[in-house]
């Protein structure tokens, strides 16, 4: 059984206030074509990247296939020399590596997943990418482990071990150099760079500031409101955990049903 | 796509110890064949129990059809002398009725739904009932409103309206005048007497009595402890009503994931 596929909107010309006005307000994915990035789509070559980056060393992420998963941590981090990572990123086959002749290379200038609630524009500048996109309102068929699914071959998935995940809603489109790609927050995305490229994400906060955690600096931690739930929940199951087996089972599931009665949004979409 | 059908086990001759012992602490259904019930079986006649019982005017439930919806409340309270309803309510067709002329009758002797979280020995002493049941641990499959489940015609139900119940587990026995079915607290029951009969219930706590509500003399309420925590997760619901709605949505399905596996028991039983 397949489950949903839907591409997700591209539009040309969209202007800011357009976007801001009647499309962000919308919380759907959404690819903008056409914006003026300025010359980096075409200047950012693996030349120009090689001679103006130079020699600093940075920290990569080194797998032996294009799709790191992050959950099992199928890749090493090694360090290079930025010009020699772009001159590597860009061969098909590596005479030099370091696990393998056609082992991928990823390069973070970030934190770990630096995206969890906030909003974020992926600005394709050079290269392609394929971006396959979940709504949080699927999250239950994600099979998730903290905040990411453990299903990675999203392509062939192992539906005997990840059954509900062919209800999951599949967005995806394809991102040439000079799209950029909204992904609100608390989307699950899934990237697979189909050439050498570079991509720039702008986060920002969404919620207003005061439903951050103050010392959350890349945005990585529930809004404080969320985590007040979990840890008052606790408690609940704390106080639950007094009685038999059979009674702490039942009520249990008497408690899902009253979240999902007052908490679950009336609106699949 | 049926559900699953199992007998409700039957066992000849248990002494009070082997019950008490080996049986009851399975907290699954069961019927005692055999039980020495004294001379009722034979003599709770339909004119035994008029002239016993008498004149003394009593509240009933009256309906069109043999299945009471408790929860759409398909039938009337009326009221009738004791011995008039032991004569029409052994009686097929009704010369003298309230709504049809097949309306079937049910006497109540005690508060209504005295069984949520007691467990129950209901004594067949004369007439036939089908019984059904289902375990607590198949609840999210019964459609609950409160503790009833909307599904009422268990043998041909709605499937497009209620399409998780075909994943319930039905038990099912066929009492007879003197069988004796142990129903543990937190199980679904679905009752049909199939002739005239006088069934005894007899409720006792199952939880030590600290459990319980001190004010509830019919054990209807939950135990002190399964209120508490739900007072205290309507209080994780109202800190999490402070964030938007996707963002709710999504925290809450986080919430129910945290309970499925902190308080969910692994046995599915």
């Amino acid at each position: 059984m397949a489950g949903q596929h839907f591409p997700v909107t591209r539009l040309e010309g969209v202007s800011r206030e357009q976007f801001m006005q009647h499309l962000y307000p919308q919380r759907k994915p959404l690819v903008l074509e056409g914006i003026d990035l300025g010359p980096c789509t075409s200047k950012w070559t693996v030349d120009y990247l090689s001679q103006v980056g130079g020699t600093k060393e940075v920290k990569i992420h080194v797998a032996a296939v294009a799709q790191m998963d992050f959950i099992s941590k199928n890749f090493v981090y090694r360090t290079l020399p930025f010009d020699q990572l772009v001159q590597r990123a860009a061969e098909e086959k590596h005479k030099e590596f370091f696990v393998s002749e056609d082992e991928k290379y990823y390069l973070r200038s970030l934190g770990e997943d630096p995206r969890k609630v906030m909003d974020n524009l992926l600005i394709q500048v050079t290269g392609k990418k394929r971006v396959v996109l979940f709504s949080p309102r699927d999250a239950q068929y994600l099979y998730l482990k903290g905040t990411k699914s453990e299903v990675l071959n999203i392509d062939n998935p192992d539906l005997a071990k990840y059954p509900l995940f062919s209800k999951a809603r599949r967005y995806e489109c394809s991102l040439e150099a000079g799209d950029v790609l909204f992904i609100p927050a608390l989307w699950f995305h899934n990237v697979i760079s189909e050439e050498f490229g570079v991509g720039v994400n702008i986060f920002w906060k969404h919620l207003p500031s005061e439903c951050y955690d103050k010392t959350d600096t890349y945005g990585n931690k529930d809004p404080t409101a969320a985590s007040r739930a979990v840890q008052i929940l606790d408690r609940a199951l704390k106080t639950l955990a007094e009685l038999p087996e059979e009674y702490r089972d039942f009520y249990a599931r008497r408690m899902v049903l009253h979240i999902q009665d007052k908490a679950y949004s009336k609106n699949s979409e």
